[in-house]
């Protein structure tokens, strides 16, 4: 079998291959969010297409998301609810908030593209309520349009003009099944073959380096699936994979929560380095510290170890996630008085201490002595000016901490799980064609979703995952439809 | 020409050479510390070895560093100074301080073949003197053993008993440069193969995926070096690539100054990477913000722009410089009264404010009020008691800052060169062969020096670069002319 002739870097020869099972223009390896849009487009421009999934039923990640799509650039969606965006201002707050060395040419690409890949995600039947939610960040119900980043958070507003890009589809169940459920849906009326219940193993490549097929296992029998035009990798990221994140992202460890299904194995990355293809920026990821809701939390004073403030309270969690665990050491406290303490929504935090006085809050947790009623002083000085000369929270969340008695959250990454999934993964240009390290394309080779490096690590908004896994899905199902080069 | 048919991940099919212009048992690419102890050893074990280097002469990196070497477990000259090691105080001191998720089984075979190391490295011709240098870090002059990193600092000496583990050889001049002429002495003597101004391109795998030689191209031309026994990558690190940086190590742009050559161009990663090395930590890197000597100014204070302390200011350098640009974004103050004022022996540090208490100097810098007042009345109330509470620095660099005139060194990224190399690299294991990102040996191929990911990424101590390169160099060396599996 050629199972043995696998190659130590994980892909199989096209001239060890006996016999193709079956032969496709596309194949695409998983059936979430991504590989779902790259069914769909590789359909429509005329391709058989042929997808494996591994689960027993398509779905991916994406189905168990909150389904929040983080689009724009001036959608139908944007204007009818009254938005103004345009690629110019959505490139100019993402080349600003997701640094350091933005990938520029996807970016722009995604920006551009906003309103077109809404108006297309309408046409495979995908309802969107012209609503906007003022709310923060959680599932809005029925409501199509929300904030879900650091838009309106300091210094992004003098940077480029705010605007709503976080698009919900319309449905009253789980956003995340819905959208996935309309796309399967769309991809089975196109006559996408879909194949469950298949483990994508290796890919196989011609002896000049072309992508030509997969080999798979379906229960325990060996498949080799040819691909006339191109393979799409949609395989998620790699959060699930422990050995591969203790050797790419070892930061990301302490992270409890993984947001991710047990796909996210990282086999599609790992398919693609076999054929060459590069894997860059796998140190990223998403990391939420759900702090909020309620949002009145937000008004609360977070800090470290030394009871320093570091950070503006009403950034978004995943923000806040990401500053407290990799550059805090995932050591932090959120402060409150009586007036705005509240039961979180999620895992209820552990009380570190109670006081009738900051000094006494102080000593209970154990800061060092004076440093909290410094902080609080400084902070509750700023409040009352209405300006954070510190953070420059937004004026809205700024309230003195006055009214006994105080206490502190213990928002520590061992005390409170951490949300993490991966950012990492192949390296993709704007046509979602894969490269190697030196940036040469892998012929045949697509990817997308979470298989491929995120255009926003760090510095993500809710949203941006399932937004560039159906952009960038279907900008792949294009492209390897079209054959390449 | 076979040019044209290297693949697009990078590797040249041994199909498409046609002829062989030269054969030998192990081919090395690169003559630096690394490559010199692998053609050193490989050419002990009785192989015949060929060693390939793009410039006109050996020496590398190496030649160009202060020639420190971190090693240790219990070398004679750690025992000819009077210290006591051993290869598990030390092994506890890395595994404690290089997190997260250290390389357990490279750093356990570091720590115990240290001192069998250092006895092959006098072996071959390194004089070293018994004598300690008491100093901080700069090259002593003949004294063989120093302490180079963060052994002597909270929480380290309550984790393992410390030792002073940089090796430098006895020497007039610079010591990098003698350390290289000792072992190309060696390495000529033992009949190694040296062939200059040869630049290796890719490497040649057989149809099964070992590696079985180097494509390279000799002043404009091509050649075809076939290896009976194995390729050892030794190539130096990827900080004067910018496009790697850029998709690798983003972070890491910021540092203006690299520690490198210019044949640190991830060369030699690259190689790996196309015959399915997986490139691992890519991310990290060393920072180095050079702020001593004189040791005199770990008596100042460090604060960030929230006029905040966030270290103890006797910490190693490249602990200095990883945290000034990583979790203090780049933008640092060194603050001093006129007690410990001194003049930096390096770049002139540009003087951000003066002032006559330090409401005045707080004022002139621009922290926020009061901020800077707090800190620095903290600070010295602690360091009258002698005991540093919140970063716990050594009693003999607390001194409180009360003589005016007060001062502020703008320490920044952008003021200040922070030097950097990288440390990521190629996956190896403790016998120095390249594994692939399923951890399956890439049958054929070693690596060594900084063409493999460091064991210490981060938490680095200054001499781990050529300690690693001499020891992994020399196991590479050894494994490749065994032949491997």
């Amino acid at each position: 079998m050629a199972r043995e002739k696998v190659k130590p870097c994980g892909v199989l020869a096209s001239g060890d291959v006996g016999r193709w099972d079956s032969e496709s223009d596309v194949v695409i390896v998983g059936l979430g969010g991504a590989g779902a849009c790259a069914a769909i487009a590789a359909a429509e421009s005329g391709a058989e297409t042929l997808v494996l999934e591994r689960a027993s039923a398509g779905g991916g990640t994406t189905e168990v998301s909150d389904g929040m799509m983080y689009i724009g650039g001036g959608t139908s969606l944007q204007q009818a609810c009254g938005f103004e965006d345009s690629p110019e201002e959505m490139f100019k707050f993402l080349m600003a908030s997701v640094g350091p060395e933005p990938d520029e040419e996807r970016i722009r690409a995604f920006c551009e593209g906003g309103p077109a890949h809404y108006d297309w995600l309408v046409a495979q039947g995908v309802p969107f309520e012209a609503e906007f939610y003022a709310g923060r960040m959680l599932s809005p119900e029925q409501q199509g349009l929300t904030y879900s980043g650091n838009e309106l958070v300091h210094p992004f507003p003098d940077l480029a003009v705010p605007a709503p890009r976080a698009h919900m589809a319309a449905c009253t169940g789980p956003t995340g099944a819905f959208l996935m459920q309309k796309l399967l849906e769309r991809a089975l009326a196109l006559g996408v073959r879909i194949q469950p219940d298949t483990r994508a193993e290796t890919l196989v490549c011609a002896p000049d380096g072309r992508v030509v097929g997969v080999y798979a296992r379906q229960t325990g029998r060996d498949q080799y699936l040819r691909a006339r035009r191109g393979v799409v990798l949609c395989a998620g990221g790699f959060i699930n994979n422990q050995e591969m994140v203790c050797q790419f992202a070892p930061s990301l460890m302490k992270a409890q929560y993984h947001a991710a299904t047990d796909g996210d194995d990282g086999r599609g990355i790992r398919m693609g380095m076999g054929a060459g293809g590069a894997a860059v920026r796998m140190h990223t990821g998403q990391i939420t510290l759900p702090f909020y809701p309620p949002k009145g939390l937000m008004r609360g004073v977070f800090v470290n170890a030394q009871a320093q403030r570091f950070i503006a309270e009403d950034a978004y969690q995943g923000t806040m996630g990401e500053v407290c665990l990799l550059e805090q050491h995932g050591r932090v406290w959120l402060i409150l008085d009586d007036e705005i303490f509240e039961r979180r929504a999620y895992a209820e935090p552990e009380i570190a201490g109670v006081g009738e006085s900051i000094e006494e809050l102080e000593a209970e947790v154990g800061f060092p002595e004076g440093a909290l009623q410094f902080t609080i002083e400084a902070y509750n000085r700023d409040a009352r000016r209405g300006e954070d000369r510190l953070f420059h929270k937004g004026a809205e969340y700024l309230k003195p901490l006055e009214t006994p008695p105080f206490a502190a959250f213990d928002m520590s990454w061992d005390k409170i799980p951490y949300a993490v999934f991966t950012l990492g993964g192949l390296r993709t240009n704007a046509r979602a064609e894969v490269l190697s390290v030196d940036g040469i394309r892998i012929p045949g080779l697509y990817a997308a979703g979470r298989t491929a490096a995120s255009i926003s690590s760090p510095g993500y908004a809710s949203g941006t995952s399932v937004g560039e896994a159906t952009f960038f899905g279907r900008v792949a199902g294009f492209s390897a439809a079209g054959g390449g080069a």
